[in-house]
């Protein structure tokens, strides 16, 4: 056990990009829990696009971190100290310790991992947030048919590829949008989706490329980056296409509004658009549970992990999220994972 | 029974706003009905918003009009000569004739009208396609809860002044945006919404003085017009609000695609928005019927006419009604209804 607990904090807000000026690496001493407390100590922190929301002072989904905090995210870790009946030493735990080595915790909202139902790691990716964020958005949502095509942006990150495979397995064309070839042929020949348009290469013919990639139209467009990927994907849309807002990343650095699409294409074409946040659904996750790890555990449902090691590398792995950078579910190892050789 | 059949033909697709030059009065001999086919006398023709669009060669809801033949619409008719054992001379029909004051239908999608039940003219509006269109969006996709507050805009019109009182029938705040202070001053104190704000007079304070008729944010947005009237209602949207995408008069004049609002405000409120058309949605009606008409007889929904005497007059009607001219649903008379005194 360190000496010491490393922790990120938010040292001012970005005015667009983030830069490493933004966040601050300290050391503090390791929290003692109190009565009915556990200690963890974090193993794995969850890096992901809504943390942008959360630096900014504008309203957003929940409060957002103040300056002098530590960033928030998701974690496994594992238990080091309790005075919780409810924990004992060395439990594995998925919280939301946030971006910091050691955390207390009463146990709220808490839940315990077992380590040999599936590797720790995937309890943030494909078992946990993202994976149930595009279960809920496509199923609830898009609700695919079979036939239909279902489009996905950043289609190899840690909701697009889930969003994919399920698609694929519901009967629909899944075509894939993502950033360079090595993502698009991950996408296609890993993962099974129809096609994959490479948005980077495409560039001026985006749309035609889509449109050779999905030649029946667009009947679900699972939405995670906004901006010129989008503008490309809604005139391909079909009449009562459903559209899941799951993100916008390539707007999230913009500091001005910035204009969407004329509503007569959604009034005409008569299309939903969704926005959508998994942690107002958390209760309404029966059908993930019988549908996700079943499928992730017989391989039809594949992941994967671009994985950072170290808590001071964490800020530059999220700026670079932002940008694309990432291939996979992006992860911060912060400390040892006792069940990985 | 007149000598000629009079029809407005399409002559041109307008460019921007329709201008009388777009149409042509012409007579025609009156047909005569085949086998199977009755010929009606148009009473009552309806006239619309939804019709610019059909004047288009732009991708719309249905097959536009082609250059040279009438106008479509909705209308109310008396069969005059039959030969369909279905219908016979005197029957009341509503029926799709367009812009012509003689036609002949096999009866196919015609609906006979009781003309002791209702006023003939009120199966354009308020029991008819606009009352429809208002019960469908509202509950269907506005799904108000009582307590919520609803905003509508063309409130004094054939479709917002349905969908206010309905809002209020099931315990909403009723907050209507009208043109004019004839306008707000019906909807407030003769249809009973709670508020209605006047966007001619409020120009810049149009936020501003929404915001005081819904102190408490807007749970549901009937959309009937877009334009600067959304862009005002828009930021003033709740967490989980629903807008019904119904109609957006204001910008259907506008040759070029003009910018909506950013998503990121759909998705941090988690908004969903859903262009729909009430044609879709004939077959779920049951509810409509339930609630609407029996309303109706009991006048706790109320509904206001805007009269135009003779087809001759349709095209500037038509014209005014994309301006807001109209104050009520907007019917042409084009002949003598024996049931009205």
């Amino acid at each position: 056990m360190s000496a010491s607990n490393r922790r990120v904090l938010l040292k001012s807000r970005p005015q667009g990009e983030p830069t490493p000026a933004n966040f601050d690496l300290v050391e503090a001493p390791i929290p003692e829990p109190k009565e009915g407390e556990y200690l963890s100590r974090t193993i794995w922190l969850s890096l992901d696009p809504y943390m942008r929301g959360r630096m900014s002072e504008a309203r957003g989904y929940a409060s957002n971190v103040e300056l002098g905090d530590p960033m928030v995210g998701g974690t496994v870790g594992q238990v080091v100290k309790s005075r919780n009946p409810g924990f004992k030493e060395g439990d594995f735990v998925v919280e939301q310790s946030g971006w910091q080595s050691y955390a207390v915790s009463t146990g709220a909202g808490v839940t315990k991992l077992d380590p040999n139902a599936a590797p720790l790691s995937a309890a943030l990716s494909v078992l946990g947030m993202p994976g149930m964020t595009a279960w809920w958005g496509l199923m609830q949502i898009g609700k695919p048919k079979a036939g239909e095509t279902v489009v996905v942006s950043a289609a190899s990150g840690a909701v697009g590829s889930v969003v994919g495979q399920l698609a694929r397995l519901h009967g629909c064309r899944a075509v894939g949008i993502a950033g360079g070839k090595a993502k698009c042929d991950y996408v296609v020949k890993e993962l099974g989706f129809d096609a994959c348009v490479d948005y980077r290469a495409a560039g001026k013919d985006l749309f035609r490329e889509l449109r050779a990639a999905a030649p029946k139209g667009i009947d679900v467009y699972f939405e995670n980056v906004g901006g010129a990927v989008q503008a490309a994907v809604l005139p391909q849309l079909n009449d009562f296409a459903r559209v899941p807002l799951c993100g916008l990343v390539s707007q999230y650095n913009e500091m001005q509004m910035s204009p969407g699409p004329d509503w007569r294409l959604l009034l005409v074409r008569r299309v939903t658009v969704q926005g959508f946040i998994v942690s107002d659904h958390f209760g309404e996750m029966e059908g993930f549970r019988k549908e996700v790890p079943p499928a992730v555990k017989a391989g039809r449902i594949k992941y994967r992990e671009d994985i950072v090691q170290g808590l001071e590398n964490a800020p530059e792995a999220f700026i670079g999220l932002l940008k694309g950078r990432n291939f996979g579910k992006l992860l911060v190892q912060v400390s040892d994972d006792p069940t990985r050789k």
